[in-house]
């Protein structure tokens, strides 16, 4: 299936939706049903030693699943985040920016469910895992 | 189990230790295995519609859970978020504080479970769910 | 909200719709959103050690929120498991039935989340905590 | 890092130590950090309709993570499941195996993770994901 929106458009859009985030993220790529995503490295994201806190991982693994969403769906699609889980497994290097890889597990007609790897830019090892399920309300 | 710090000492330790989220939670109360923290209403926290993020609200479920596991075993303990879920509910009142009720299920000697209901103040349903897991590293 | 069920109705129900499980669970109580369950050791949940297997506690959870969403929709209602999330504090006394004490955090159009914490028989502290979504499909 | 035992020597400490599920999960492949593991549809995974039950799905999530911590660490170690998430993403096909690839996200010292895409056998969507927490209590 072919994503119904490009990286540009997927940006210009959060920009005029979310602009509490903008420049937060940088979408990285976008295929089918398939992102990645980068957040470079800010003060307001990092915990003591310099790693990056783990609201911060949620905001990126929240984004990401919702960029894919509407990447596939087109910007009339709603997308609600309904539940997450997350695994927190290493410490992410500090100073270094991180990168989220999220495919759509699922993108249903009210449902859809994203799975998230995290990795500091550079790094073999993922840092955190997330899966996020958005409800798909029906169109505006 | 009577806490080993009261609301007052865990304050002033998580000012030290997390200075960068000075202000962000005020602890209400501290009992035996529980917490309640409030998080105020601030515009970095907040999403289209005035409503309180999703990050934000994975702070004030993981500071909670932190606050009771510190206040149960001392400054000196170590805690480290190793894992968590979520559901969100209902979309949070408008430029509302949001409240977490905090209970811990676990306290075991290296592991920590909480698990968090969070209202935004004055509402009787929850909004959201969490629990989250922390790892108790032995003592420095 | 009054359930439109009792727990004879939904004892019923659940005999002509999963005969897999019939005798596996006893509805204790129905009320307004909330559920008590208990589950009956049986040789077919232990584990090493007489206690009950993760499987187990999991179907115990599954079902007792699918009574929950059934008692209060009535059962014409459909409803499916899109999720879940576990924590296994402690080890189930062995020989010892299960209760699940359950309550929905949420009842919605299209979702429903449950809220489930399972005790040893007799026991105050919990075993395990859970929390199942279910999809609401529209009805047949 | 090579795997301390191999499939047959796994399965043969799997009859050994949890003779309950002797026959129902068949070990198709150990590697580093990841496994592959069948269940043979049984009678007593079905739900109505004949697709595999949530449990069921459990049971094996739950197993294939076990087996390749232990096929890992060899069979002196012990792991308890201290936690774990689900997402149902698609109806099991009917009366079909169910195939389970497995891999550790984390291989600590006090914990291990392990992420779970589960099968219909030869379909290409999973039709769920889970992720379970062990921890690895010091060994005997």
């Amino acid at each position: 299936m072919a994503p119904k929106m490009n990286a540009e458009e997927v940006a210009a859009y959060l920009d005029e939706v979310f602009p509490q985030v903008r420049g937060d993220f940088v979408i990285e790529e976008i295929a089918d049903r398939s992102v990645r995503v980068r957040m470079p490295v800010a003060d307001r994201h990092l915990r003591p030693g310099g790693t990056v806190s783990g609201p911060a991982m949620f905001a990126l693994a929240d984004v990401s699943v919702y960029i894919a969403v509407i990447a596939m769906l087109g910007r009339e699609a709603l997308a609600v985040t309904t539940g997450g889980s997350f695994d927190f497994m290493h410490k992410p290097a500090a100073g270094v920016d991180m990168i989220c890889e999220c495919r759509l597990l699922k993108l249903g007609r009210v449902l859809a469910v994203g799975d998230c790897l995290m990795f500091s830019d550079g790094m073999v090892e993922p840092v955190a895992r997330a899966s996020m399920t958005y409800s798909i309300p029906p169109k505006r």
